[in-house]
C-alpha cells in the first residue's frame, strides 16, 4: 500500500467539484475584468524565487523544494507564482509593445516545504492576478475589487478589508529607520525571526506572532505618520475609489504581508460568517515597485493578489456555502440481460453525443440493486430496456424523483427527455 | 534575464485559451460519461512509479526527477497520472463500497527529463479517464469511444483507430515464449534497448523504432495468432461494439504502447488531416488486469486512456482546429480627463458586476490612441466618458464593428447594451 507524502491531499469526487467550482469562478471574474491566462513552468531556476521573492522571507530560508535535475540545473518547484508570472512577460517581451497594462491571471499548484497543520498543504494551489506596467492608484483599486467582487461571488458576504499602505522610497525608507531606532535597544529579548528581520527587511517585525513581540510592536511608529504627501495623496485615491464602490475597510497599520518584494498599497481579506466566526485572512496582495526590474524587466511597477485555492474551499465548506453544488447524472440505463446489452450501449453512445450525461449498468445486477446504482449517482432518470423493449424498438422512462414511469418509442426518446428536463427545471425553478 | 529550464515553456495569452478550451471540452466529455474528477498530488513516493509504471520502462529508467526532500523521503515528480490516481481510489477505499465501475478523469502537468525536441516538453499536460473495478468488453469499448468522440468534438475529423489485443495472462506467457524462440538469435545484432526488452519485457521490442530492427519485427510471431478463445471472444466483442457505433479502427499487430502495465486491449487514436498531412497518434490507452492490485488494491481489472494537451494543441494549431477561439473584450471604457475618472471606474465596476467583460484605460491617452487600445483588446463596444457626459448622467456608446454611435442615459445603458449584443449575436448567427 502506497500513501501521499505527509503535507499532501487527494481532492476527489464532489471535493474535486468543489475545487474546479471555485476555479472556474476566480476565473470568470478575472475575465470580466480582461485578465488572461498565464500558464508557467512548476518548475524554474532557483536564482529567480531567491532573487524575487527575497532571501530574507521564510520560504526561501526554509520552505523551498529545491534539487539538482539529471543536467546539474538547480530547479525549485515554484513556491508562489507572481514571480514566473513576471519573468514570463519579460521573456516573452510583453513589456516591449508598451501597450500597459499587462493583466495576468494564474491558477494552478504551489510547492512549499512547510510543517503540516489544518489546513496547511506542502502542495496547494493559488489563484492570482498581477496588473503590470502601471502605477495608478484606480489600478490598485481596480485588483482591489476584483479580489473583494469575487469573493462575494463565492458568497462570502460579510467581507473585511484589512488594508495598508508602505509608502513610496522616500517613505519607507524614513519610516525603516524610525522602526531600527525603536527596535535597536528590545531586539535582543525578541524572537529570533525577528533578530533576522532586524537586519533583512525590519517592516516584517509587524508581523510576528509571538505574544511578547507582539505588546512591543503595539508602541512602534506608524507607517502612516512617514508617508510622503504624494503617498499620502495616492494612498486617499485607492480609499475614496473603495469608498464608492461600497468596498468596506479597515486600516491597519501592522499589515506587511510575508512577501519582501511589495512596496506601495497592501491588502487582505478578513472574513466572519454570519455565525460570528472569524475565520481571518481569505488573501490578500499588494503593490510592488521594484520586482519586475530586478527580474529582469523595465523599470515599471505592479499590483497583484492571491487567494489559496484549499482556504477557499476549507472555508466554504465550514460555512456551508457550497450548498447547492451536487454532482448529478441525467440518465442512467438499465439493460435487462445479455440480449439487451448492445443496444443499451449504443443507446448510451447515442444519449451522450447528444449531450445527456449518461451511465449504464453493465454488471449484471437485478433491477433493485440497479436502482440503488442509480439513486448513488444521483441520477434524474433511469432508462429500462428488456427483450420485449428491444423487439418493440422502446424504452421505459423512469423519473427518479416523481417516480413516474412511462413507455417512450426510440425515435421519441431525445425530444421527450429535452420536454422532461425543461419540466424539471422549471420546477426547481419555482421552488427556489 | 531568467530563462524558463530547458525542455519547459510558457503558455500565455491566446495560446493558454487554447489549452484551457480542450481541457474544458475534455473535461466536459468524461462528464457526459459520468467520469469525475481526480486530483491527485504531484509529488509522490518514487516506489510508486518504480512498481506501477514498471523498472523496465524508459520513463523508470532515464526520465524520472526524483530527488530528497528535506524530511529523507524520495520523491518523484509525477511522470504519468494513472498510478496516482489508482492509489488515491485505494487510500481512500474506494473499493470497499463494491460499487463499479470507478470512473476518475485527470487533468494536469506530468514531468519527464526526455530530450528536448519538437513538440515534447519535460512539463507536460495530460487529460485521462480510468474506468476501474471491472472487466467487460463494454467498459473497454466505451472507454474507447469516450476518447474518439472527445477528438471528433475538438475538430479532428479523419481519426483511424489503432488497436491489438495483448491476451490474457495464459495468451500472453505463451505468446511471449514464442518471441523469445523468434528473437532469441537475432538480439545480439538489435539495439541495446532492444536487448534490455529482451529481459525485462519482451513485448516492448515490437514497439522498437530503429529501422534495421523494424525489419526483423515484420515477421515476428503475431499476437493474434496466440490469443485463447476466451481473449479472442473478448476482443471480437470490442471490436463488434465499435462497428455498431461507427468507429473506425486497424487491427495493428505490433501496438503494445509504452507503459509495462497493459495486458488486454491497447489503442491509439491516429489522425490524418483533410489536407493529408499524418499526424500519427494523439493519444491511446488499455486494459490492465495487476495495475490496481499491485498499487494495493483488490484483484480488479481497469482500463484508461489519456492524451498528451501539448500534442493535441499543437496539431489543432498546426490544422487551423483553432479558427473560432477569438479571446474578446465587451466594453471598453475610455475616460476624456482626470475629473471623470472616478465615474468611469465605477462605471466599470457596475459593468462587470452584470456580466460584462470590461477594461478602461486609465494611461492619459489620447482618442485615437485610445481606439487602438481597444482595437487591440478586440472590444465590441467603446464607452466614452467626457465631462459633458458626466454632467448629463450619460455616456457615448460606440459599436467598433459597425462603428455606429450613439448617446445613452446612464440609467439605460445595461438595457442598451443588452440589446445590442442580442443584435450581434443574432447578426453572427446569420453570417455563420
Amino acid at each position: 500500500m502506497f500513501n501521499v507524502l505527509k503535507g499532501t491531499h487527494d481532492v476527489i469526487l464532489d471535493e474535486a467539484r468543489q475545487y474546479s467550482y471555485v476555479e472556474e469562478l476566480l476565473t470568470k471574474v478575472a475575465s470580466l475584468y480582461n485578465y488572461k491566462e498565464f500558464r508557467t513552468p512548476i518548475i524554474e531556476s532557483s536564482d529567480l524565487f531567491l532573487r524575487s521573492v527575497g532571501e530574507g522571507s521564510d520560504i526561501v530560508r526554509k520552505e523551498m523544494y529545491t534539487f539538482y535535475d539529471k543536467g546539474d540545473r538547480l530547479i525549485t518547484l515554484r513556491p508562489e507564482m507572481t514571480a514566473g508570472t513576471i519573468r514570463s512577460m519579460v521573456n516573452n517581451k510583453l513589456f516591449a509593445n508598451q501597450d500597459f497594462p499587462i493583466k495576468a491571471f494564474y491558477v494552478g499548484p504551489n510547492f512549499r516545504y512547510e510543517r503540516p497543520q489544518q489546513g496547511r498543504y506542502r502542495q496547494f494551489n493559488q489563484f492570482g492576478i498581477e496588473c503590470c506596467g502601471v502605477n495608478s492608484p484606480y489600478r490598485d483599486a481596480e485588483v482591489i475589487s476584483l479580489g473583494y467582487n469575487a469573493l462575494k461571488m463565492l458568497g462570502f458576504s460579510n467581507l473585511k478589508l484589512k488594508i495598508n499602505y508602505l509608502g513610496d522610497e522616500e517613505s519607507r525608507s524614513k519610516y525603516r529607520d524610525a522602526l531600527r531606532d525603536y527596535f535597536g535597544n528590545k531586539i535582543d529579548e525578541m524572537c529570533d525571526d525577528c533578530k533576522e528581520r532586524f537586519n533583512k527587511n525590519v517592516l516584517r517585525i509587524l508581523d510576528c506572532k509571538v505574544p511578547h513581540d507582539i505588546e512591543i510592536v503595539k508602541d512602534a511608529p506608524r507607517i502612516r505618520d512617514y508617508l510622503s504627501e504624494n503617498s499620502k495623496k495616492y494612498f486617499s485615491s485607492i480609499l475614496e475609489f473603495l469608498d464608492r464602490i461600497g468596498v468596506e475597510y479597515e486600516l491597519d497599520d501592522n499589515l506587511v504581508r510575508g512577501l519582501d518584494y511589495y512596496t506601495g498599497v497592501v491588502f487582505e481579506y478578513h472574513y466572519v460568517s454570519n455565525l460570528g466566526k472569524n475565520y481571518g485572512a481569505l488573501g490578500g496582495g499588494g503593490h510592488y515597485s521594484n520586482l519586475i526590474n530586478e527580474i529582469g524587466g523595465p523599470n515599471l511597477e505592479g499590483v497583484g493578489l492571491a487567494f489559496g485555492i484549499e482556504r477557499l474551499v476549507s472555508v466554504m465548506q465550514d460555512d456551508n456555502l457550497f450548498d447547492d453544488l451536487k454532482s448529478n447524472l441525467d440518465v442512467y440505463i438499465m439493460p435487462l440481460g445479455e440480449k439487451v446489452l448492445e443496444s443499451a450501449n449504443s443507446l448510451a453512445n447515442f444519449l451522450r453525443l447528444n449531450g445527456f450525461s449518461t451511465d449504464i449498468c453493465l454488471e449484471n445486477k437485478n433491477m433493485s440493486q440497479m436502482f440503488k446504482k442509480a439513486e448513488r449517482r444521483n441520477a434524474s432518470f433511469a432508462v429500462i430496456i428488456g427483450e420485449d423493449e428491444l423487439n418493440n424498438d422502446c424504452i421505459i422512462l423512469k423519473n427518479l424523483h416523481t417516480k413516474e414511469q412511462i413507455q417512450v418509442n426510440n425515435e421519441d426518446l431525445l425530444d421527450k427527455l429535452d420536454e422532461l428536463f425543461d419540466e424539471e427545471e422549471h420546477h426547481h425553478h419555482e421552488e427556489n
